[in-house]
């Protein structure tokens, strides 16, 4: 436990000597069921996973949670560390919760989420919990990195949460309607079904029907159906008749290698780059528009790609 | 105008055949005073905007507004549209508003505001306001493209709202704590003034103290002092004294040029993967342990990447 708490660090503080170990451990993973919970700031998030640990705990499987947390662009730091409403697991040793913050200008949050759930997984979770906290592109890209994604809604937050809601439903595999007992519960819900009619289509995996579950996450109403309509999407995918998880695996996988070679590729021209001053004297060459962020720009991809077939 | 439209469609979308375009426009460009309002769905960025645009269109200033939506990971499309609310101003010649949506897989919203930015500013708009929707990652990239990023938070939203706050302080040149007939808006502003306090220190701009405005938008409350201080802010970054708009031109041109050199390496490396069955077969040999993401990433970097001093 310590050997991977110190690791996770190493991994959110950025630390490219974490990969050697990483590479190791991934040779070990592949075993747990990776569970996104995505969603509006405010809707209930923890109090939903809180509920669900206990479930997975009564059931005797082991659990890592993952509080991918919004970070100060410049201090760098999580602001909410491992979440409040969590405590209460903290001395029950088959629940290990870390908090992730990286903000690596070229998707470091993505890659270092991924590489946590490596961390976790092959530890021998069962279960593997990711909490984002945005509603962003990040939410998006992290939700790729689970099998599970369940996107928790609460009735009406105004219009821009609804072309939010209905952005984000596409990837939600499960669809939580929580504060169900608040005014205007059954209107979400009615709308939230229209929206599914209507991106059905969308939704990768067709031979699931995304449900939506009402919960009252602090009075554990609707805990019961989230739990098992989490537990019947992870059989859906294992059910060999239509091959779901291989899929699902081939994209995290071709996924983590785009962001671990994005970040890789960039670090390098960045070192070279803060090496030279002439980066300064390009900005201040286009700041003079004597020249342009175009032009620039692809100069210096060409400076540092090797040609195609040479 | 219908250029002008016609180009940030083409951005939009991503077309690379709009960068010629764009490298001439570049020259032009350098004029508007460019401003963010940035917060989480919901308080109210939209009727704040349309109040501001309001007081520069009676001061005789032009005004060009992009409004950048969150879209769909799979169909690709923006779902908000030209925002509804600022639609009183669709008929005035001196307001052109558009929308952005654009998901490039590597930071291609944060681009293209940038690029639509440089349209309207050739267009020789006076004033470009950018709105965003969410309030993760994207967001305080897509602040950095402005000079004057306005943070607009309201009171009493839960405890992860004002985590999100904190991050995002930093960024925001001025605060404004919106609804603030509601309960709770003394606390909140009380509560904004003490992380102001607290990380004072880390703001980029030492010389400018954030002001916290306490605005009604709907019932046009605050709406002149929040005026007021954006016209202050940008007098400020105008002041020869201490010269921050050209330290502010800098970070901004460095960061577009970044973008742009990101976009355009892995534009180039996915061109060529994808071109080959490689990357499958690298990710069924990952899939089945025979090897993993860190060593084929590395791999993957070298093998496109120019080596330095050669």
């Amino acid at each position: 436990m310590r050997a991977a708490a110190r690791l996770i660090r190493l991994i959110d503080d950025g630390d490219p000597s974490a990969r050697d170990e990483l590479a190791i451990l991934y040779r070990h993973s592949g075993r747990a069921h990776i569970i996104g919970f995505t969603g509006s700031p405010g809707v209930g998030k923890s109090t939903l996973v809180d509920a669900i640990i206990v479930r997975f705990r009564k059931d005797g499987k082991s659990v890592g949670v993952l509080a991918v947390d919004p970070t100060s662009p410049f201090s760098g730091g999580a602001i909410l560390g491992d979440r409040v409403r969590m405590q209460r697991h903290f001395l029950d040793e088959g629940v290990f919760i870390r908090s992730l913050a990286t903000r690596g200008q070229f998707g470091g949050l993505t890659r270092s989420t991924a590489d946590a759930i490596v961390v976790l997984d092959a530890m021998g979770k069962d279960v593997i919990i990711v909490e984002t906290v945005g509603v962003g592109q990040d939410e998006v890209d992290i939700a790729q990195n689970a099998h599970t994604t369940v996107l928790v809604t609460i009735p009406g937050m105004g219009d821009d949460i609804q072309a939010i809601k209905a952005g984000l439903m596409e990837i939600g595999d499960i669809i939580v309607v929580n504060k169900a007992d608040r005014e205007g519960a059954a209107k979400a819900v009615r709308e939230m079904r229209f929206m599914l009619h209507m991106s059905m289509e969308r939704h990768l995996d067709s031979n699931w029907e995304q449900p939506i579950v009402e919960t009252v996450a602090n009075a554990d109403r609707g805990i019961a159906e989230l739990y098992e309509a989490i537990l019947r999407h992870w059989d859906h995918l294992r059910d060999h008749s239509h091959q779901e998880l291989q899929s699902v695996e081939r994209s995290r996988i071709r996924k983590q290698v785009l962001d671990l070679l994005n970040e890789n590729i960039m670090q390098r021209v960045m070192d070279e780059i803060d090496g030279a001053s002439d980066l300064d004297d390009l900005v201040d060459q286009i700041r003079r528009r004597e020249t342009d962020p175009y032009h620039v720009s692809v100069d210096l991809a060409d400076h540092f790609l090797r040609r195609a077939k040479s």
